[in-house]
């Protein structure tokens, strides 16, 4: 018997027509189907595939067992997350070693920030897997701003909005093209950080992008509240051009 | 009658099964399909797109009037490109303004160091124009190298391989995550800026990636001749991971 294949298939920033031909053809082809979700949620990776999937698809709801009830600084979160990875990728396994292909529905790019990275690492060497690569949130987020994000020999530098404040404000400081990701309620922190940076009247924030409710505000005009935490925060670059 | 609109459309990193569906449907629907290449060449986009067209596209190469005969530091360089991209401007928008819409065949991620940019600039507010996003030729770099590039809070910069070595040296030192473009002759000096910032013993060579001719390359066992200009180095992050 064959084993079969785990596939990290990247869906792209949540349009389905910028999943690739790749992507859209092993979506549609899949007999087994996995997928993170928050317990009681649909899941943004299964909601992005919709009506795709084959009448006999099987799918596979992974629910995160804790998402914001420990703090991510207590050991006890690692730790139950660690476990719940260990048993996805032990089940996954299995249907492999039982011949069967799975296709792991991934939002944006598996390799960048993505959840099925924590499968790959406890799959890899054990079975078969593949990651089909896919279009970033933040490569349709400076699309939706319609400004081009780096010319000539900018340097452009991607951030996590759950750094320390200065820390932020420093590495803005010194890129040409700036990308906040994970921002939700670190917004009010990243504004700040920009500011102190001097770069905040040169700051989009990009929400929903891609999808339905998409919006591009000047930051320096959006409001104090949370925002989805996969909305993104650009700086386009200014570099050098004919 | 009716304005064309002039669509830059990303391909993605060269293999044509990772175009985005949409992309997949305005190429092979267009009837004016516009490209930029070396002047003799073949052209790196029109080769993705292959076999692609429509029997009756009408093709529109763009010949750059100039590559390396003259310095990019020389004004002369400026104004030569920026004389080419004016008149090719010209050209699309008297299309439009005929009415016809007009595919530009986008190497990797267009708003991303594209060369539709500077197309872009000078049609935007005179004529429709509409970006497609592409995956980009570093995400198909790092998963090539089958390990996820950014973990947790990881920060991932871009740099031009063009930059000055100590100015290099100073941003690798300084990432968690690391992506290097624009090699070509610059690769000796990109390898000596990571060995000063103490990370070229992680630093990997991606050629051709997602291509034909696959490379993955350890940096610091690769040779010292030029690679493909498309070349990029990768970094991976080893951030928080459960």
């Amino acid at each position: 018997m064959t084993v079969g294949t785990i596939f990290g298939v990247g869906l792209g920033p949540g349009d389905p027509d910028l999943m690739s031909v790749r992507a859209d053809r092993l979506v549609r082809g899949a007999r087994h189907v996995a997928y993170f979700r928050k317990a009681g949620r649909a899941g943004r990776a299964r909601t992005i595939v919709g009506g795709m999937l084959r009448a006999d698809a099987r799918e596979i709801a992974l629910e995160y067992p804790v998402t914001t009830e420990i703090p991510l600084e207590d050991p006890a979160y690692a730790e139950c997350l660690s476990g719940f990875y260990a048993g996805v990728s032990q089940q996954l396994r299995d249907l492999a070693r039982a011949g069967e292909d799975v296709v792991v529905l991934c939002e944006g790019d598996p390799f960048f920030y993505g959840s099925f990275m924590h499968l790959h690492a406890r799959l890899q060497g054990h079975v078969p897997v593949r990651v089909i690569p896919a279009i970033t949130g933040m490569s349709a987020a400076w699309t939706a701003t319609d400004i081009p994000v780096t010319w000539g020999d900018d340097v452009m530098t991607v951030l996590p909005g759950t750094m320390p404040a200065a820390e932020l404000a420093r590495r803005m400081g010194d890129a040409d093209a700036i990308v906040v990701m994970k921002l939700g309620r670190n917004l009010p922190k990243v504004r700040a950080a920009l500011r102190a940076a001097g770069k905040l009247d040169h700051a989009w924030l990009v929400v929903c992008a891609s999808m339905e409710g998409e919006r591009v505000i000047p930051l320096s005009q959006a409001g104090d509240g949370a925002v989805p935490y996969f909305s993104i925060v650009i700086v386009h670059g200014q570099g050098r051009r004919p």
